[in-house]
């Protein structure tokens, strides 16, 4: 991963030096965090990284539950629950899946509550002939997330039509002692543990994320010690060498020159659920007490074709982050002869190449027209790439908590809707 | 569909009445341009409902191309070539293809380029034995457009590979008289006319979006009827008795007052697509001349555990039109007595009685943090309803263009990035 900055974030270098000198004393507090390890404080989530027991645990139960005829991971789980892991699968997989219909296992989300998509999982779940080739994991910090409880009692309802025994195929990921805990205990259900203070938009190297993505067969070793890296970087790091206290405080100081949307233009498709992780992550984190900015994901270069008129054109509310990758798996080329003759520079170019020259021309675009930009180049599209990105993000965000005043770590709006909800349902 | 605004858009009903007054005088020429018919004006794309050649036209390609064993329809399109027709795919088939594998046809979308992308359709079609299998649809207005010409010679080069005969499979959708219809009339490939005043963004009901469509067995026909009638409405209904009329005068004022985002909040996963096409509809329609309003999709219930902090709990600046079904296609029960028995209030609830509560308690939770909204109620979740939303929406644009005095049809900026990545290309 390559983070850029410089000119085109249209930030005053003393003003980016003052905001960062700020943030000096919290990032004290963060080396601290990392020194004490455990999961006491509210940055608790940065220690996951480095937790071997963590690792231990999820691989055995991985070993335990993996097999080799698995053909469905269904994970049941809702905002941070499942945005991270979604991330990854899309990247790696998902985003492919109609047009490889042979590759397996494939992941499927149930988040929200809807009729017609729990209708057509029946119609799968009953083509299925052997349990071994199905895996649910049902994940809820409390227990009492409405929609996450309700997809799995109608989901084990459906099981239970189907197979005589499926308690083994099962596993709750939860916090130690909630009802979902206890319910997990009492019907045979494995569990995998999650700490109290790591919440969900920051519970990606967590069993959360782990477990899913280790079944995939993702070397989670790996990716923890990527993330390592990363975190010591921003966190021990100095001044404009840091990227995380960089892009922190560019977002912090473009907001307050009244630039209100941060938009993620991503040219890379499969890295949409990437975006919309981030989004979660700054929406929730810095968006309260009337403050916050609103998180947009954008894909090059088809929104260049949607919404490229407006930034290029209207009101300038935003700062963006351009990402993109730097190379592609596998060449696929233009040919030098092309049949149609419609269009002679893209012959014998490859795809990735002129994919690289429109994030070229849409910089230059966004300098003529003064918008100011970020750059996240990732070497390529893999699990280490894109679990490099999100703990820089998570600090970034940790920073940007700080810099807005805010308490980064809690999401109490989110309360209102259900307290009215709760009341609706109880009352009919 | 039920549109709905009263007391919860908070604004002046003097106001309201004063700007509706205000489109009189273009509401008149709107009924103007429908009395005239043809494809003439810069609103052409008025007059495509009640177009019965084209409705003709498409049907007989349909018959001609249609195979009973078709399984892939590939749609080589970007922006508004491919934005319509997906909104509708997915809500009806898309959302579910990784759950129905033994469903066809399933349509698959290239838009941006992408080796990775190009290089799993390619897997897919050397798996294709029998041409009739694949259908290509390739929709580019001018034959100019880089990514769709890329990605149409890569796939000819596939197809080259795997059938010696492959023309009578495609069909281009174009401007008469473009390259692309040339190119189509030279090498014995099927070509459907696109009127030249009618943009992308505006074109869901010409052939772009009808022969893919018919394709699938919709009924275009009566989906043309139901756009008519809601087209009737929204240029002949008076003051506040006009949905198209009222949306657009609260958008306006709303972005008057310093709200920059319209977010469109749909509590129902499978119209994702439908809100990336309002997307395009509204950035390129009036994000212009430094003025705009930046549309956002967000996606209930999910992104109540998402974005849901931010929106009830940050910064005022956005106008939210909650867009939500009253029915769903079959009803799925939470078991009476469940499993775990976490949640008393589900017990005995449908999963749709369940989102409705979500969606009612979440707009007390609006109502409560004095944030403005509109309510759009679609009957249920059908090709009808969606055609309905989607001409009342194309009509209200040239309502809101109009109040923003910008030109409604045009995107100028978009040039700045493809002048740049010319030369790019040019000198590379």
């Amino acid at each position: 991963m390559k983070f850029t900055y410089q000119k085109t974030s249209r930030v005053d270098e003393q003003e980016l030096t003052k905001i960062i000198g700020s943030l000096a004393g919290y990032q004290a507090n963060l080396k601290d965090v990392i020194n004490a390890g455990g999961y006491d404080s509210d940055e608790a989530s940065i220690n996951l990284p480095s937790d071997h027991e963590l690792i231990y645990s999820v691989m055995q139960m991985t070993g335990k539950k993996k097999s080799p005829n698995l053909k469905y991971i269904l994970i049941i789980g809702i905002g941070g629950s499942n945005l991270g892991t979604k991330a990854i699968y899309d990247a790696l997989y998902g985003y492919y899946d109609v047009m490889r219909t042979e590759r397996f296992p494939k992941m499927i989300f149930l988040d929200t509550q809807d009729a017609d998509v729990l209708s057509n999982l029946s119609s799968l779940i009953s083509s299925i002939a052997d349990p071994n080739e199905l895996l649910i994991n049902a994940i809820s910090k409390s227990g009492s997330t409405t929609e996450t409880m309700a997809n799995f009692e109608v989901v084990f309802d459906m099981l239970k039509d189907c197979f005589s025994s499926i308690a083994d195929r099962i596993v709750f990921t939860t916090n130690v002692g909630s009802k979902l805990h206890g319910a997990g205990n009492n019907n045979g259900i494995d569990v995998l543990n999650l700490p109290e203070k790591v919440g969900g938009r920051y519970s990606i190297f967590s069993a959360v994320g782990l477990f899913p993505l280790a079944l995939l067969g993702i070397d989670i070793e790996e990716l923890m010690t990527n993330a390592v890296n990363i975190r010591e970087i921003c966190v021990n790091s100095q001044g404009v060498e840091n990227p995380a206290l960089v892009s922190a405080s560019i977002l912090y100081i473009q907001s307050q020159q009244g630039k209100n949307i941060n938009d993620n233009f991503i040219f890379a498709p499969q890295l949409e659920s990437m975006g919309k992780w981030y989004r979660q992550l700054m929406g929730e984190s810095i968006g309260k007490d009337g403050k916050g900015i609103t998180p947009t994901v954008s894909i090059g270069s088809t929104d260049l074709h949607s919404v490229g008129q407006l930034y290029l054109g209207g009101p300038k509310d935003k700062t963006t982050t351009f990402i993109y990758t730097e190379h592609s798996g596998e060449e696929i080329m233009v040919p030098q002869q092309t049949h149609l003759g419609l269009i002679e520079m893209i012959q014998g170019k490859s795809i990735s190449s002129l994919m690289r020259a429109i994030v070229q021309g849409t910089k230059l675009a966004y300098e003529k027209q003064e918008l100011p930009y970020m750059e996240i180049a990732l070497e390529s599209i893999s699990v280490d790439e894109i679990a490099t990105f999100m703990q820089f993000k998570m600090v970034e965000m940790m920073y940007l908590g700080k810099l807005f005043g805010v308490n980064t770590f809690d999401q109490p709006h989110v309360e209102l809707y259900k307290i009215e909800t709760k009341r609706i349902l109880e009352e009919s």
